[in-house]
């Protein structure tokens, strides 16, 4: 096991380029995130490049959110590259539920089995097929019935499952790890789950599944912990948390975990 | 009647999902700033999702900023079934003119009879077949050839016609408002028109297309006096911005307004 | 010969229209980033449109990051309308290296003469036919063997090859201008080099590719580093960076000029 602050550090150290298959709505957070906390973001998903890109990638993540034609295209490919190699990747079904198509392209990409899946409690229980979603991008699900489906989910695709919400909980299907940071704010803000997915991925690099996805959500939440405090408003809280994800080091992390 | 800060609360009372068709260049501010408006952005824009994820929205904003092949296809089909359910929708033609395939689009747009057409006056102009366009996304238009073009079209069309300018004209054809808030800095930064298409459309979920037109103008504009002041460059404005449109109650807004 | 300050001037009272083909990831910052230094960004890509929009252009950024389909099919016609109406063009060949699609694309764009490309030492490398690429963004190269790369591709193509880095090397295949402008700050925030080729584009409308390459290197140089003075950590550091693009005069940008 690593703890959240080895992770922080492991990150730093290796740099770990990170391909975003990702919502174009907030790709410029998620790379701001990333080069803040000390990784390297790639963004392209065509068909025609994702694939060839993704071979220098130390991790992927493959986000649903805004899905375009391109995306479509290109996630499935990408995603069966990083299997074969070996590299990490993360499944983010941003938003799904309303449209049939993410439904179904989510579901397949579940069954290539994900390093690790996050998503709120909502998207879970559409994952595992008891909802059909919540509002918008925002849960409105119970989050007990959500675990429920997570546990069901890890087990059978061998993957971790990181819920987020007021209290995010990640699990394998057998562990269960309850994080309490965040902040309200990061949901007044656009991009602060994609951004969770993709330092979830970076911290895939260098720790396993479960650590990897305890570390970025505890990374991103004292982070937000931090930048609410002096920043109470979304506009301002957002330019500080990118600053907050530079500023803290491993020890800062690991001081301001709130887990159990 | 309701004023501007009756539906201001409104909107924070109802948290409308709000549906965005809009310019990849400024959907991040605009996904932003409806949610610290208290509105809850959903951004999709295909062909095979959006006419699915805009049965769940209690609004839609028709943006034809940086238009996507994506985008051609999924924002007619989209726009039919908003109307089919009653969703109110608002057309934001973004720099029409030097397209045909955008103007075209924008006019078929128009004859489904928007709730809401947001537009500076080259915009209005080019719509009612009267000139070519400005430059870029500015305006170069007068006002007042602007505002007969605009009576012509929501006469015609049943819509109300939001101009945007140094100061806005709103009219359903048969009365004109005028707002004066805002400031300079707001054509400075990208998407603020955007912003304000996407909030009148917020507003068209809790009141009538001419009161809303009225109140997203009188909210950004007064967002837009309050940032200016203490933030008088563009970068800090923008995130300013975001920040006041938090920030601001309905009582606030109301005293702010420069409405004639 | 125009001086860093004498460009900025110019591009002051110009006022040029930029249309924009680039990176997804960055457009709005790029967009905020010529808004802010006085010009007027456009930024649509696919075929059916931006052959169109260029004609009204003062100049043109064709940047290859996240290449969409839609870029794909409209970047290489956009570019042929430019040189037939005499429209300055910048290339910027960003994260060429992994995909073959975009390494073929940046040659055929290369071989069309563009009036400056704007590239890091590894995209040099690339470009020139040396290397497979850095890492993502990234570059891994040597300055001086992509120095002496960008000078044969000046020669060859009769264009000005401005090389981004710790030090900025531009040249025009004889002379040689070394700008050490500019902050690591810059590297850690996404789309700082996507601002720079825009930056440039915008002062190709009033100045020589040469001296319009420097200028805009000096400008956004001097802008970041009197950005890192007052904000030394990335979120803040880029409002920061669009407001000093705002504040600063040609004098000023004159005199923080480090060039040799």
């Amino acid at each position: 096991m690593s703890g959240p602050g080895a992770v922080v550090r492991g990150v730093r150290g290796r740099e770990p380029l990170v391909h975003c298959l990702t919502a174009a709505v907030s790709m410029n957070l998620v790379a701001d995130a990333l080069l803040a906390a000390g990784a390297r973001p790639m963004m392209t998903e065509t068909l025609d490049e994702a694939p060839f890109v993704v071979r220098r990638a130390d991790a992927l993540l493959a986000n649903l959110g805004t899905l375009s034609t391109d995306g479509r295209g290109g996630i499935p490919a990408t995603v069966e590259v990083a299997r074969e190699l070996g590299v990490p990747w993360v499944l983010d079904p941003a938003a799904i539920g309303p449209s049939p198509v993410r439904v179904d392209l989510a579901r397949q990409l579940l069954a290539l089995g994900p390093s690790v899946v996050r998503a709120n409690a909502s998207e879970v229980l559409v994952l595992a097929g008891d909802s059909t979603g919540g509002r918008g991008a925002d849960s409105t699900a119970d989050p007990a019935e959500a675990l429920a489906a997570a546990r069901t989910i890890a087990a059978r695709y061998g993957t971790v499952v990181a819920i987020s919400g007021a209290q995010d909980v990640i699990t394998d299907g057998r562990r269960e790890v309850r994080v309490s940071n965040g902040h309200p704010l990061l949901t007044r803000v656009t991009g602060t789950g994609c951004t969770l997915g993709a330092l979830t991925a970076a911290c895939c690099s260098v720790a396993s599944p479960l650590d990897a996805a305890v570390a970025a959500t505890v990374w991103l939440g004292v982070a937000g912990d931090r930048a609410a405090r002096s920043c109470p408003r979304p506009g301002s809280f957002k330019v500080e948390l990118v600053d907050q994800l530079f500023e803290l080091d491993g020890d800062e992390v690991e001081r301001g975990a709130s887990v159990s």
